[in-house]
Formats: C-alpha cells, structure tokens, sequence
C-alpha cells in the first residue's frame, strides 16, 4: 500500500469519500457536514486491480476509519464503477442530475457499505463521462441556481451545459490526450522540450485557431521546420502547440461558451490557460478548485443516500 | 546485411542509384539509360548508423556491381544527405528545381564516386522535406511541362505546387503520424483495431471536414463513445477517423487542389484513399508509384552529373 497523507483520526469517520480513478485512489475519512478527517492515497487504481480485488483494497486504506459495529457509509465516483471496474455502474442518460442515483455494490465486510457513483451518456452526438460528474454535481451543490456552462480541461477536457439542476448536454474533446501524443511522442517532441512558456505565443496560436480551424493541421509540422531553420525556442513552440489544440478545442466549443458563464473545473496550470484563452475571446470564466468539488459532489450524494 | 531481390548481373553498372531514409537503404544497379539491372534492400537506414559507417555499408550493399578499374557512379536521396546522416547535404531553398544541387561526398574506396541530392526548404511558412523533392524531380522528368500539383501521402504529407520546371511552394501536414497515434496509442486504439474498411464513413468524414473543420476535434471522442454505446464497428471508426484527418489536410490543402490538376504520387492503399476524397471535392487527380518516380529523379540527377 503507497499511502499518503494522514491516516489517523481520533474519531471514526461518519461516512468515506472515494475518488477511484483508472491509476489511482483517494480516500477521504469524512463528517457527516462534509468536514475532512483524514485523506489517504494510493496507486491501487481500477486499471490496476480485477473485480475480487477492490474490497480488499479498499479495506487497506480506509480500515483505521471504521467502527467496528456499524456499516460506515462510502461513496466512491470514477472508474471504479466502469465496466471493467469493481462493479459497473450504468451511465445515466442526459438530461439528468448528475450523481443522483447511486448503485449499492455488496461486499463482504459487515464494517462496510459501498455505493458507486454512475456515470453520464448523452446518445447523440453520442458521448460519455465517468468521475467529472461528481465535479459537476459538487459545483451545483456550491451554486444551486447556476444556469451556464462547466469547462473541464484535462486528457479528455469535457464541456457541460447545466440548466434547472440538469446536465442538458456535453461534449469530450481528447485535447489532453493529443497535445500529451504530439508533445512526447510525434517529430515534434525534438521542438517543444524543457518547461518554458510563452504567452503571445499562446494567445496567437488561439487567435489563429479560432479564425481558421482547418490552418491548424497546416501549422502544426511548421513547428518542427522552424525549430530546424530558424531556432524556435522549445517555449514558444510548446505554448503555441499548446494554443492550437486548445483553440482547436474552443473554437469546436463556442456554442458551449460564447454568451454564458464558463466554470473552470482544476485550478491547475492548464486551467489558467484555458481562463487566459477564455477571457482572450471575450467570455467570463471563473475557476474552481477540482479536488474541493469532487469531495462536494460525493457529500451531495452521501446526504442523498441518507434522506438529508 | 539484410539483402533482398537480385544482386547479382552480368555487366557492371553504369551508375547505382540509392534511396536511403532513417530506416532503410535500397539500391539500384542502372545503365545510363535507366534500366534497372539489378536491386538489393537493408534495414541499415540512416537512423541506426553513424556518418563513419556509411561507406562501409554501401560498400556491402553494391560492392558486386561495381569495376576495379574504375568510380561508378552513386547518386542517392533522402535521409543519408541530413545532418545526422552520412554528410549534410543543405537544402535548396523555394522556388526552385528539385533535385538540382547535388553534393559530392568524400570517399575512401577508389571504385566510388558519390553524391547526395539536398531536400529543399521554405522560410515562410517554415517547411522541410528530404527524399521527396527525388520523387516531384522524377514527375518533372516524366512530364516536363507539368504546372499543377503534387500530392505525397504519408506519415508526413507533402503539397508541393510546380511551375515552369520548378517547386514554388509546399506544405507539410503531420497527417500520418497523427492517425498512427491516434489509432495505435490513444484511447481510441480500443475502437478501431482490425484491418476493414468502410467508403460510406470515409467519404461522410471527408465532407464533415471540409464543411466544418473545427467539428472534427469534436468527434474524435465520439468514436470511442459510439464503440462503447452503440457498438460502432471498428472498420467503420477506422475509415471515419481516416477521412477525419485527411479531411483537415484537405481543408487546409485547399489553396493547392482546388482547380489544379493534382497527381499523387504513392500507387498505395492510401494513395487511393486520397484520390477517392479528391475525386468526391470535384478534383481531378491520377496517381503515380513512388518507387518508380524515385527511380526516374535519381536518373535525372544522374544525368546532370554526366552533363547528358
């Protein structure tokens, strides 16, 4: 077990909170109100584990939080409940709350009980997620009226639109994953290495993507020639490879964004960017902190299995 | 030595002529008409040797072709004329012939006499290309007057505009390598494994494409969900993502192909796929093999060096 973090408490948790992605495992012991007790962490993530494997996983990381005589309450989202995960958790179809209707998994520890969160489907143009749906459900706890768009930057970056408490409709963008290909894995990794950032660089690769997606697919090999003949700095082509994925992404994403507010789940580096690009075309954007919303959507369904 | 075809012949060669790239070396044994008297192949490419390896390798390659008595000859293109090949042959800058400059390389052995023909390159945008200028040299060669333009499909695609017997501008698309990642590395290598092939979905990505380029990013994902939801066929994702990045190359390739006559050199399964989707934009195109144009612009090259 690769724990991290604090793991003792000097009271039993009321209920646990579990984020179970593909390659990792956060756990946090939590109050009844929400408040943190403990949090651990683990590299036991689904990709790694067969179906039998997690009750025991998860007993290694949260065993010091139970009591001995009552079924403490957890509530795990993310890839846990895919098909390949410890149980599947069916997708919800669109429009729907997101996180509302959780699926009891049994296990064989008295000391437990474990519901999984399901993901969302949208059938057309067809679409899924697993684990950001909670996100959206904890930003809906923070902002019940919030009627706007949610941006979700990442491997697959995802755009959310929420109206009357509902997810209406989305859309993945594999924005992430194809920058991570081109940067470390294409001719073009000799061109963008190092750590640097330029922003003019950023902003022009937006501007150009937005005025002509189709130039993007042209632009992208200059990259690699300009390093050859004239000595781009790996900076500034990282930043406006950077731009142009993203730009891609955002001009594919302007029904989502032009005239609504955008929330910005991940305040992380990349989210930055993706507020910068935002505000560049004119749409307001504010950004929450990822991990404080994916805790608020796994109490907002805690409270729901509860009857609060 | 990987040796392949026949390498042995009865009368020495006129001249050798040799296509070197990063991972392979092939060579002709030519008369100085250009017939080919005899071919042998290597994975000796120019990516696993260094520059004082070179000789010694063509040696092996073509050490049976040549006199005692006598430098036969070598003309070779690609890779072997880069920076990290066996000598840096610099590159023609646009407008320009193709294949015009050729650089002597010193030689130990008395029997050889070897030269490289340079890549050529554009400042602005900023692009490269090595090996292919041999092959639009041995289209110019086969049709003199061609003023149109030369499509080279591949892992790194290439639209090259010809005007009066030379190269005025071109354009380098990361189109191969981009569906090589995506297809072998990305999350959507689950979706579209197998060898089929669908013309309905190529032909309405092609369109998707051109008609809203910006969409494409947008789609990506929904191969993957339409797997996951709808069972979607993976010949069926295979050629929709096909026609995906083809489709932006032709978006942004647009300037070059729209009213000119195109022909694509690469008589491959990919070389049809792209006359398919000229051909469906109402372009004209006829398609060329690379290996034989290869040949005819090494034996131009020769030629230039006989003064013939």
């Amino acid at each position: 077990m690769n724990s991290t973090d604090s793991n003792s408490i000097e009271h039993p948790a009321d209920w646990i909170a579990v984020d179970w992605g593909t390659s990792r495992m956060r756990a946090w012991a939590m109050t009844a109100a929400g408040t943190v007790l403990a949090s651990t962490s683990s590299d036991k993530g689904m990709g790694s584990l067969a179906p039998h494997q997690f009750e025991a996983t998860l007993l290694d990381a949260v065993g010091p939080w139970l009591r001995q005589d009552h079924r403490t309450p957890v509530v795990a989202c993310g890839m846990v409940g895919a098909r390949q995960g410890w149980m599947e958790a069916p997708y919800q179809a669109v429009p729907c709350a997101p996180a509302a209707e959780l699926m009891a998994v049994p296990v064989a520890d008295a000391r437990l009980s474990v519901q999984l969160c399901p993901g969302l489907k949208q059938l057309s143009p067809a679409d899924v997620m697993r684990g950001e749906e909670t996100q959206v459900a904890g930003l809906l706890a923070t902002r019940p009226g919030f009627d706007g768009v949610v941006c979700l930057p990442g491997t697959h970056s995802k755009w959310v639109r929420l109206q009357g408490g509902q997810v209406t409709a989305f859309q993945t963008f594999m924005t992430g994953e194809l920058y991570a290909l081109l940067a470390g894995q294409s001719v073009l990794s000799h061109s963008v290495g190092g750590q640097g950032w330029d922003d003019e660089a950023f902003a022009g690769a937006i501007d150009l993507a937005l005025e002509n997606p189709a130039a993007i697919s042209a632009r992208l090999f200059s990259l690699r020639a300009e390093a050859l003949l004239a000595d781009l700095a790996p900076a500034t082509a990282r930043a406006r490879l950077s731009g142009y994925v993203i730009g891609l992404e955002l001009a594919a994403a302007r029904a989502y964004w032009d005239g609504q507010p955008v929330a910005i789940i991940g305040a992380t580096t990349l989210g930055l960017h993706y507020g910068a690009a935002l505000e560049q075309l004119g749409a307001q954007s504010d950004i929450h902190d990822g991990e404080a919303l994916t805790l608020r959507g796994l109490h907002a369904a805690y409270q729901q299995t509860t009857g609060a």
